[in-house]
């Protein structure tokens, strides 16, 4: 049981949270802290938080848990400014989609604080955001990642897990690197891919034309170029190492295909091709899909 | 009103365009070639074409429409098979996926006859092949693209377009480039950038602990990439100058995406993605797609 949770940034992912824990009675106390005082104002209204904080060190200095669920660009500022307002009973943890660069930034600014820092990744979210998008289910069944480093207190990495159980979430414990390779490579990677074929598309003269064609496989593939385009700068920046590793694996990939397709080496694309197929299908079994369609 | 149909491959495209003209009473007689013997018995059986053809020649020799349905990489044969057989009024097409390609083989192959040729492409196709995955239903409210040449009949173009509308699709007619650069743009090169981030991501030791945290997000942006390698090898070397021109485009995007994360250009991704954003948005509206969600 959380006796007063500190939640800095009260949109979708803080503002579900702090409604997950009071509905299934885990938290005594939400104490809510975000820039705009629109947003605190609108988060208190909405039975988010019990109380809205003028600052940042209002709203820690009495938490016994602190959750950091800004974007990824404000966290490294906000873990600075909260760092001098917690003590050594203060559990921080946060939502950031790169692992390695928070915890940098918790090092940094925490200091010998620092094993009271749990790093998290909920991976969750909804196409909406702010306050009014958060709701008390958003974690059902979703995975949280924790990614504990070697000087993370044991008993702070419990509680933090806890939590998110008590929520339904699904908690996995993992390394920040192993966290970030694979994140960037199941999500920031073919965000980047999709963000990069609709842009080179809308910056045709007759992109009008040939997206008037583009059927239900273009529809899916690009599903995730709708994706809001300031979180998704950070997350780039943010897991920078393990984002630009991978898109260098991807463009020689590509290289290799152009070059197949160049001297007409069927055998290579037949090839591979074929090993990608089986991987996906081995992967997610989804009978009855038109997966063979062209369109 | 067809005569005599003759069907080159019974397949899913083959069997369904037969399966709906006999539905509709539109075509009095098809006969049918498969390569196999096995799948020419089952396309009799299953009531897809009412005669078998033991050749090519056989087929074609006395049909006045002819629908060539076999895979890409065995377009170019099929019709320089077919060339002796066929008359000054025999109507022939395709549904081949890139037009320039067929369109210099039926020029080679056929020569004089070759104003008789109507270069088409249902859009259309589902995970299933043969003759048993045809249905009547396939092409209802599906597109179908025809591509003629400045030398095409032009009462051909009309017979073929009429053939498609009395099975439902909605008939558009463009040259050959603008649509091979359309396909290329809103379907193979989407494919080729599914099959590379798969088959890249299969290549690696830990692929099985990536995949497993892959959310919604990666199915549907890798979904194509459960296609099958052998037709999507054919439709890359079939369309090869297209592919190639948006391949290296692309990747070249990718690099100035690369180049901004190195240097933390922040501006540069925010407003590319945003463009991105805004033209996905503005061609697709889902609403209540969870398109923020990072997962």
């Amino acid at each position: 049981m959380i006796k007063r949770l500190a939640v800095i940034g009260v949109g979708l992912i803080g503002g579900s949270l702090a409604l997950a824990l009071k509905k299934n009675g885990q938290v005594a106390q939400v104490i809510g802290y975000a820039r705009s005082e629109a947003v605190r104002h609108e988060a208190l209204q909405l039975g988010i938080i019990d109380e809205a904080a003028a600052s940042i060190a209002d709203a820690v200095q009495q938490a016994d848990m602190v959750f950091v669920a800004v974007p990824m660009g404000a966290m490294a500022a906000v873990l600075a400014e909260l760092a001098p307002y917690v003590n050594e009973k203060t559990i921080i943890t946060d939502g950031g989609s790169a692992k390695q660069q928070v915890i940098e930034a918790a090092k940094a600014s925490l200091g010998s604080l620092f094993p009271n820092f749990v790093p998290g990744h909920p991976i969750a979210g909804t196409e909406k955001s702010g306050p009014s998008a958060a709701f008390a289910e958003l974690y059902e069944a979703h995975r949280v990642v924790l990614t504990p480093t070697s000087e993370t207190r044991h008993d702070a990495l419990e509680q933090v897990q806890q939590m998110w159980q008590q929520v339904g979430a699904d908690v996995f414990v993992m390394d920040a690197e192993q966290h970030d390779v694979v994140l960037a490579a199941t999500s920031h990677l073919p965000h980047v891919l999709a963000f990069n074929l609709v842009g080179m598309l809308a910056q045709r003269d007759d992109c009008e034309a040939v997206l008037r064609y583009a059927a239900g496989g273009f529809r899916d593939f690009s599903r995730i170029a709708s994706s809001d385009a300031i979180m998704w700068r950070d997350i780039c920046l943010g897991n920078r190492e393990a984002v630009l590793d991978l898109l260098q694996q991807y463009r020689a990939g590509l290289a290799q295909i152009e070059a197949a397709i160049r001297t007409g080496d069927g055998d290579y694309l037949s090839t591979f091709f074929n090993q990608a197929k089986q991987a996906r299908d081995s992967r997610f079994a989804e009978p009855g899909l038109t997966d063979n369609s062209e369109v």
